[in-house]
């Protein structure tokens, strides 16, 4: 099996699960009692976010390139960005690594376009939204993306903090996510929702909405789980 | 503050624990939103415990010392074995450690000395029962060490696998545990129940045991915490 290595901390709730997933996911599939080999760098996300904050994404890109640097230095064979933000340096980081990254937007965006899926409503952090990561690259893709307007990419954001980034569901906050989202939804006709944050999972549940899901965690661990275990990478 | 290190996956379930725990330590203690660095190098559990079963030391020491090289490699300033039984090599892996480590087993009995705490029965992995590990360091510290009787010490143990060290609790394997302890607990008259394992806070929770219950896991955390933060350390 192969020696994973992943930035984690972004926010530290989706590490763990991140590190919880890979390990259940190696041991089903390979089942001869052996425990996976992980190394998590777990970053300051405050001091991640301040530079994507400041639109210093040469700083956001030195900050990972050490990370996964780190991380080849403690043995790790490839890397996994245990959140979507920073993916917005991700060609630049992945050019300067030692070792191969998964990428949870590519993984995600073949994942949509295996499943033929359309009009596909993307939600994440105000960077994820703005920067048009997903749309961009789902478009290269063949698949159309939808964003919410400007104030709804501000209302939406406004819900991650400081609770939902660190790991707390609060029942008032789901509520206002899901009419918010609900709502476009309706207006844009979409048939598909894009969870593209870390975070937004443990939110928004199957069955809270009524699209088709898609969960790029679930998507950029079940391509970690591959990789490690010898099947191929789709991405 | 310091980059943490910790050697991880023993299990997995405690490894989680050790993260949260010290992000929020941290956090709570600095309190300037910066989260800390944190660097965990996952084990393979299986391979460590064949080398404590065949009584392979040579080989477990070389297993630990090459994962504190590599937390060392990626940037960590110190080091923690987030598991006791390890700690049975530590003095060899602390001599060929590249950065300095905080032993479990010495904060703990520092603090059993300074809580003036007696008669302490020390329940743990068998590895951990038998080879004394525990009451070893107890007596250096002037306090008198209880370990189960040899049936008793795989009575215990036998309730570890598969669930509890997967983070599980089985309620009948808790009833069990919890008879079995108390009757130990009531014949030695013991007033102290160590949990030499980073798993055994799971099953036995402040309350179930009418001693004082000593947390070799919250132990470790706070010196982790205090070291990273500038406090002392106490080990």
């Amino acid at each position: 099996m192969k020696k994973a290595g992943i930035i984690g901390g972004i926010g530290p709730a989706s590490t763990l699960d991140y590190y919880n997933s890979v390990i259940s996911g190696c041991m089903r599939k390979i089942n001869d009692g052996n425990y996976p080999e992980i190394v998590i760098n777990s970053v300051n996300m405050t001091e991640m976010m301040s530079y994507v904050t400041a639109g210093r994404l040469d700083k956001l890109a030195a900050l990972l390139v050490r990370a996964v640097t780190e991380l080849f230095q403690a043995g790790a064979q490839f890397a996994a960005i245990a959140s979507n933000t920073p993916h917005i340096v991700f060609g630049e980081v992945s050019a300067r690594s030692p070792i191969p990254l998964i990428s949870i937007v590519d993984t995600t965006c073949a994942y949509v376009k295996h499943m033929d899926l359309q009009r596909v409503l993307v939600i994440g952090t105000l960077f994820t939204m703005n920067s048009g990561l997903y749309s961009t690259a789902l478009e290269k893709y063949g698949v159309s993306a939808i964003a919410p307007t400007a104030d709804e990419q501000k209302e939406i954001y406004s819900l991650f903090f400081p609770n939902l980034e660190n790991g707390l569901v609060v029942p008032g906050d789901k509520q206002k996510m899901l009419a918010l989202i609900n709502g476009i939804i309706r207006r844009e006709n979409a048939g598909t929702l894009l969870l593209g944050c870390t975070e937004l999972p443990l939110m928004i549940r199957p069955g809270d909405i009524d699209t088709v899901l898609i969960d790029t965690t679930r998507i950029h661990i079940d391509a970690i789980v591959d990789y490690m275990t010898g099947n191929k990478y789709a991405g």
